[in-house]
């Protein structure tokens, strides 16, 4: 839909828009009002560069796009009744929780053990574990390779899947290989392109599940789903969208927890909404709350920080992992929660 | 704490800066550091002047406060016990339910008598209708003083005290005047320091209830608090802190909803925390999941507009006003949830 | 401009769209796209009620509004071609300045007449000064009437034209029978829309000048030049836009500077815009450089704190307020870059 | 310094802290306020997880930071007097304009061979060119590298340095290896941690430049400087910041302008800022405005987006890139700015 400046084009005006948009496919449909006329564009209008030579005209004020940007994300796309499966869990027929250590401390694998065997016994599905970590700090630790041993053995012994961090490409193999089942991508890099073609492409004959941070900013939603668009494309469609809080932050928290874009998503796409209580309030305390605020706003899982001794921790950990008794009692009262909502309070469905 | 640009002061600017917090009763002590010197404010460090006076001083990098600016409102004041009650509610021991239209309709006022009582059989305990109106569009709807006596008989049918917008001082006397039990100040008017006072002092010796919105800015929180203390300042503390969303918007709803900053005040205030989901999101069919998300995050009310048939409203009713079903099943999740929390998942509390 | 969910309305809805827009005199002409069809409203589409009817049904998606939400303040509207005059300038044609303390000290009054001689011969066309103030802490000098009468003498021994910000409905007839010239709405009232109408009320049958500032939040440009109508609607479009810093805020200023929307407003709204550095940044060293970015923009004015003594004042001048030295310096530079913009950079206007 | 939840730690408390400072070689003094007691952190108090581990502890409420978290890039350290060279400009006494396309048409090379002699022609001293680019939608044209000898074609007719974006590690030495003297980081990869590192080992020993974009968020400043640290931190300090533009969007903008953040980042760090109008605002009519804007608050360059034919450009040109003459006005205009602001307004400096 373009809106020009001025209540009507002139024909040149007409001409012009109407050769441009004849370019990509389109067609130009005039809507005549009682003040002011605007030109729809018929056709697919995806194309950016068609409505960025619109919006170059400087008889046009605006362009507005009434369709969806992505093709396999969108709610209406044949991928709509695609079920993603992880841990044992369908996701949207039951609560999905990941859960585990921000960090393996490489130098005391036990924690991390002991961390693991917890969380399972809290109710987890799939075990988180940090082995390369982005820091903001270059002189911080930035995670170590062993840690994905680590990481390995701890799935064994507990049978759990799990969830680690990619950052570059050479990570992606190596995780793979080594048999990690979710690959996680960071807020720092959720507009990482490349990484994420590469995901893509690594993950397209698998059936590994990505789990997708939001990106740092108040951003468009439709741009958090084009970065799952880039990782669907090549073939595997399992991704998980998770909100985990936004940049500038709320006075008291690390974060602005987002949370509540989880109906907004889920109008625009089918993907399942997993959200990380942990980054968004960055504080052990606060974590109980924001994840029932997520299981509120519809929720499909929880991803949360936890460490059996959270002040021995490194990383993000000692501030704000919580203990294993706090994730079992996050996780019964968010799976409470969880039926109240799908029964309407009612008691449990028919 | 004075953070000065050099690494430490000059003897000079000590001076300077003992001089001027010694006008205001305080003492300077530094604070030796490995590599930087910074310097406390010793005493009541609360008075602005004061504080413009030394971030002026073009050797001060920033003041960080270390006291809160109210003193009334504060978690550790001696108000901290004092308990409001409303419609039989204790503000804390059980959840608070405001409801009722936005605008109630002059010239249809069996309306508002049905969603009143239909509001009050689906358990709420204040009943609130809008007689005054801010809009955007100075050509829209203003409100309209008739409407004060259709809430009043409204009152008295259903036995509900009532719930009020004033946006001027001169409305202040005629609603109290009314007998309306329960004054709002809008979003709009939320630092209208002017206003705030003259409720102050009209509330002085009464025992009404004033509901607080936030601003529509995502400031700080301790901004919103002081706004209380206008109000409590004069004696009256029966104050209501109702977040409602924020700007800018969250690409999707009308505001950027602003439950989870709960926690936060609670740290910072004893004020009960009572959240207007309906202006959050400002969509009826995103109101239920934000109303439990509230709840999730603490607190202890909500205010929600219904209507017996929204289409036939007016004001912000036609798109963000639930039917009384769904306010039904609204308190009854709430509820749910809320004994949750309390309980730890694990049923009632002994 | 309807968006549907769907693809397309089945005949009973576009009935039922059809009719709510004939109760406000507009039509439906659908567009039917190549994959979706949407609905255009024709007619006059402001009516916020019609909007909000139609948003409120469950298969729509959203509104697009294409029609400015304003009459009189519109850039197409007959008023266009109003000049505002104030202190020997007609906006537009040379750099307004306003310049002043932000708060008069009543019980020093020579630093005001200092300051204002001052800043007149600095080069300001207006003084500023203020009487009353909102302040966020509640106890914190809220203003004097007192301070009226050294303002108004300041203007006597001046020549200049005064400006103050105006409170409550109580201090406009105050300030207009003392002789005010310019009434400034503060950021804390700038959505306060009792105060805007009695301010129109006042102003309609003078030649007064208001003085608007942009609330606090980064809301939408419309919601500001609304505010501008609710004063014109009453006959007087006397009317500055001020932008002044919006929150949150900037990370090391007071606010967040926002001189760049005066592109944007120039582009919706044909009032003039006044730009205040002085809040923007919050600290005297950053003024001038905000100054000279809001006249790279485009702005038609500045409104700067400057007092003889900043450290002796008391309000906000500590802090912020410039000397006279440095205020005639940005004046000087501003009219240097006034003139470098509307020579193309090639020396003076032929 | 450690702000504790009550109003003063118990012994038990102090000893806890104090173990914990211990072991990162850090002490603690307590600072007896009249009401509240805070606890100093003596020594280098910028391990993250020492800060981690403190903010961990339930009785505290905050740790204040009052050190600078970059070694290299602060303003006080040795590397303050660095002087960066590039395209004959010392940064600081000239101002730096860098402009050319954003996308190189690999298809028509001739459009860039021209816009590279057209840039040059009007005043830049670096030649901007994408090869290859982050589209927010995976359909669109991502690049190619055959574009990379088309940039250094038009490197070697005009003389010009070149400027490229590099998105991931495979990139740089492409790059590098071509003869690319500036490597920019996009906004989408400013905290891509991973490819910022691979750029400091890559161009340690070189005296390449790189052109750090701000990320997308209006995050913290010390995010933003600490990114230019992970370069730093290799050996090559030639780093210049470019604010963009950030999220959320002003409201009729591509982003939201940010140069005014230039006054800030100049206080905490000796790097030169490099401002990129083209997108912040996003369309070519707005360019020149916010051009002088950055100027205005002290940038020390300009990045500007040119084609000599923009509606027959790729990528974001059509849209944003303003013609060769646009170009040869700004730089004029900014010129002349940068010396009006060094000279006081007074003429020339002697």
């Amino acid at each position: 839909m373009i809106l020009p400046k001025s209540h009507r084009l002139t024909p040149e005006q007409v001409a012009e828009i109407t050769a441009i948009a004849g370019e990509f496919g389109c067609k130009i449909q005039p809507i005549i009002g009682a003040v002011r006329t605007i030109y729809a564009i018929v056709g697919d209008e995806r194309d950016e560069l068609m409505i960025n030579r619109l919006e170059g005209l400087d008889y046009v004020e605006r362009i507005d796009r009434i369709q969806s940007p992505f093709k396999l994300m969108d709610r209406r796309s044949d991928l709509a009744s695609h079920r993603i499966k992880i841990g044992g869990v369908t996701l949207g027929e039951e609560l999905l929780v990941v859960a585990g250590q921000c960090t393996i401390d490489p130098k005391n694998p036990n924690f991390f053990y002991e961390t693991a065997a917890a969380v399972k016994e809290a109710g987890a599905h799939v075990l988180r574990g940090g082995v390369w970590k982005p820091r903001t700090n270059p002189y911080s630790f930035q995670g170590d390779v062993k840690s994905l041993d680590i990481l390995m053995e701890a799935s064994r012994r507990t049978g759990l899947p799990v969830d680690a961090e990619v950052m570059e490409e050479e990570h992606i193999g190596v995780a793979l290989a080594a048999g990690v089942n979710m690959l996680q991508v960071g807020a720092r890099n959720a507009l990482n392109y490349s990484l994420l073609r590469a995901i893509g492409k690594a993950v397209a004959e698998r059936d590994t599940v990505v789990l997708l941070k939001r990106g740092l900013h108040m951003g468009p939603l439709n741009e958090f789903i084009s970065a799952a668009e880039y990782i669907a494309a090549f073939g595997n469609p399992n991704i998980l969208l998770c909100p985990r809080g936004t940049a500038p932050t709320l006075d008291g928290y690390r974060n602005h927890p987002d949370e509540s874009i989880t109906p907004l998503l889920k109008e625009k796409t089918w993907a399942p909404v997993v959200v990380d209580p942990s980054h968004s309030v960055g504080k052990a305390s606060y974590v109980p709350a924001c994840a029932l605020a997520a299981v509120a706003y519809g929720a499909d899982g929880l991803c949360i920080e936890a460490h059996v001794s959270p002040n021995q921790g490194i990383g993000d950990d000692p501030k704000q992992a919580v203990t294993p008794d706090v994730l079992k009692q996050i996780i019964g009262q968010a799976r409470q929660l969880w039926t109240l909502r799908r029964t309407g309070g009612k008691g449990e469905k028919a």
